[in-house]
């Protein structure tokens, strides 16, 4: 996985390497286990028992019932899912939908479309360090409201909602459903979905050590949530398409080690981070860290700066030429002009949201990485600076 | 792959086996390149090669461009994408659709959906060989008319309909688009969506090969069809989600295969199927063959035969007891108790549509496959029928 001595891999926001105990849970379903599990004979049953054992371990992850669980093809088709079905269920209750500014593409562009037939959605602002406020969530519901998006962790920068009192509110105070984009969090932290009190939750399979091509939506009994994909009636109706039985197999078998080594990973992404962000801020001056500075509110793993002077881009171009892959915000943008629409939310001038550069740790990074990255970017900086005479 | 000896899987149009070779291709993206092809950095340009390499493959397939293809997560969302991307993006061109009584029914479906929300939709009925007349669809066409979905290949009886013929007089009569859900095509028999004609074409990775959670549309240059699934922008805005890198590898390579292999694996899938078609006409009488008897008018592989007195599922049920896998009708209907649509279409009465017996062979079966088959049914016919007394 990791290549000891040469390349880091620290982009674990944007993707994660497939974790070899999910590979190996993956490939007999690449080989003899191919039915389809749809068929009544014994390759089908055998594909069959394979999903539902997946997904009692994907619900076991969550604290969630086995039945309420809907294997998808990815995060972005579950958000997806949880909006546009919830606005197609509902729109009879209401067409008042409430998200966040700091919200991922596929829930800001589901909401979007939406706007464009009919519906109206409020965009909740955030604080300096990302973080929505729940009061100004109360205020923003009205009788009509049928659903509230917030994501449970910015994959940009780590910020943590207060995902349990804002489900409260919105539960004590209107009919809406509660639905959280927690993408970022298994693999990183625990997740419990009784816990935290919400409705629907997305989850990714690539953003927790499984491939990329799988994801899921719990949906909490007995809602109202209509499908995206109609067809065979496949996952109680709830999601038509023939099983991607290899993925949901590893899928489940990431979410059993997400839930075992949950604690383990939690403690050593936030040694990893910690050290991060009190290294680059003791070396290189004029930097802004964005997010949360305190751990409790920050996603595990995840360090975002800005860099005064510094252009985001040519930093994770230089870094990846010494062999450390990071990004500058989210993958899904990258290959955009437009300065990360977080960053912006955040109050970041074009100068400064330009100059991020984000570093995502994961399970298979070592303190070892730390030191490394932390003096490449120290020296690249200086250089990018020296260029641009900056200081 | 096969089991020698023992197992016989004959339910190649529920799903196939992976193809070793597929496999191969995908390993890979399991391990080391695991890259988000939207990171800037090395391994984000390691996948994103990988990716596009696939899409030259798939392309090449089909006799398209690469910028025409279209990833998706199965052909539920490929025939989804087409229908309702092409309703959503033209519906102030017209309200109406035309598609037939015996499409999948992921077709069939969004075509319901799409009529609770004020399309009108034209069901075409079928022969007694499940073929559409070209007449009738000319008649069914009208200036509101903005997309005619047919599929190439049907997945229960195997009859091939007149694409190309169809394609001809919907563009010569009307501005409807013309999709074909392709699904059963490839890896079966050569397709060529420029000699078809058709504007949007269907394919799914596990009916050729690969595996279970990959599909394709592809969208001839210039047509206005919206997305599905909104979010990063993706796949030139038409399919957010971040990429299924290994599976959509190992999909351009069960093309490249299927592109090489076409005429080979047609002409013995077709020496299998009229091997078994002949003899089970020969040795067991009050039967009936579901589909076209004339071999270029049916898909390659695919036998489908109704046995009076018998039940289909009990059939089924014993054979797989004999290791020899077979299917009723279409594996996504398989658990419900209601009889196939397509039989129903064709004119079988109830007793005959529960009666029948689809037999899918694929790359991986043999000749002696066949022999073995036809002995198990002849015997568990016989069997049944002596339980219920018919004969």
């Amino acid at each position: 996985m990791k290549e000891p001595g040469r390349k880091i891999y620290a982009d674990n926001n944007a993707t994660t390497p497939v974790d070899p105990r999910v590979k190996e849970a993956i490939i007999p379903h690449l080989e003899d286990k191919y039915g389809n599990p749809s068929s009544l004979h014994e390759k089908g049953k055998e594909a069959r028992e394979a999903v539902e054992k997946a997904r009692s371990r994907v619900a076991s992850m969550l604290n969630a019932r086995d039945e309420e669980i809907v294997f998808t093809s990815c995060a972005t088709e579950s958000n997806n899912f949880a909006i546009k079905g919830t606005a197609f269920a509902r729109k009879d209750v209401g067409k008042h939908i409430i998200t966040t500014e700091v919200e991922h593409d596929c829930v800001l562009n589901s909401c979007k479309w939406l706007e464009e037939r009919g519906f109206e959605v409020t965009y909740l602002e955030v604080d300096e360090e990302g973080i929505i406020s729940a009061d100004k969530l109360k205020e923003a519901l009205r009788g009509e409201t049928i659903l509230v998006s917030v994501m449970a962790a910015n994959n940009e920068i780590g910020s943590l909602q207060p995902i349990k009192k804002m489900a409260e509110i919105v539960h004590n105070e209107s009919n809406a459903y509660f639905h959280t984009d927690a993408a970022q969090v298994p693999g990183k932290m625990p997740i419990d979905v009784k816990d935290m009190g919400v409705d629907m939750a997305t989850i990714s399979g690539h953003k927790m050590y499984a491939p990329k091509g799988v994801g899921a939506l719990w949906i909490n009994e007995g809602l109202d949530v209509g499908p995206l994909l109609h067809g065979g009636g496949h996952e109680d109706g709830r999601r038509s398409g023939t099983e991607n039985v290899p993925y949901i197999v590893g899928f489940g078998k990431a979410c059993k080690i997400a839930e075992e080594e949950c604690e383990e990973d939690k403690q050593k992404l936030q040694k990893m981070q910690d050290k991060t962000i009190n290294e680059l801020e003791e070396r290189i001056d004029k930097i802004k860290l964005n997010g949360p500075r305190d751990l409790d509110k920050r996603l595990p793993g995840n360090v975002n700066f800005s860099f005064h002077g510094v252009e985001g881009e040519s930093l994770v171009l230089r870094l990846d030429e010494r062999g450390i892959h990071t990004s500058t915000g989210s993958a899904c943008a990258s290959d955009e002009l437009e300065a990360s629409h977080v960053l912006k939310a955040i109050g970041l001038g074009p100068e400064l949201a330009h100059s991020s550069l984000r570093i995502g740790y994961g399970r298979f990074n070592e303190m070892e990485d730390v030191d490394k990255i932390v003096k490449a970017v120290e020296e690249e900086v200086e250089n990018l600076r020296s260029i641009t005479s900056v200081r």
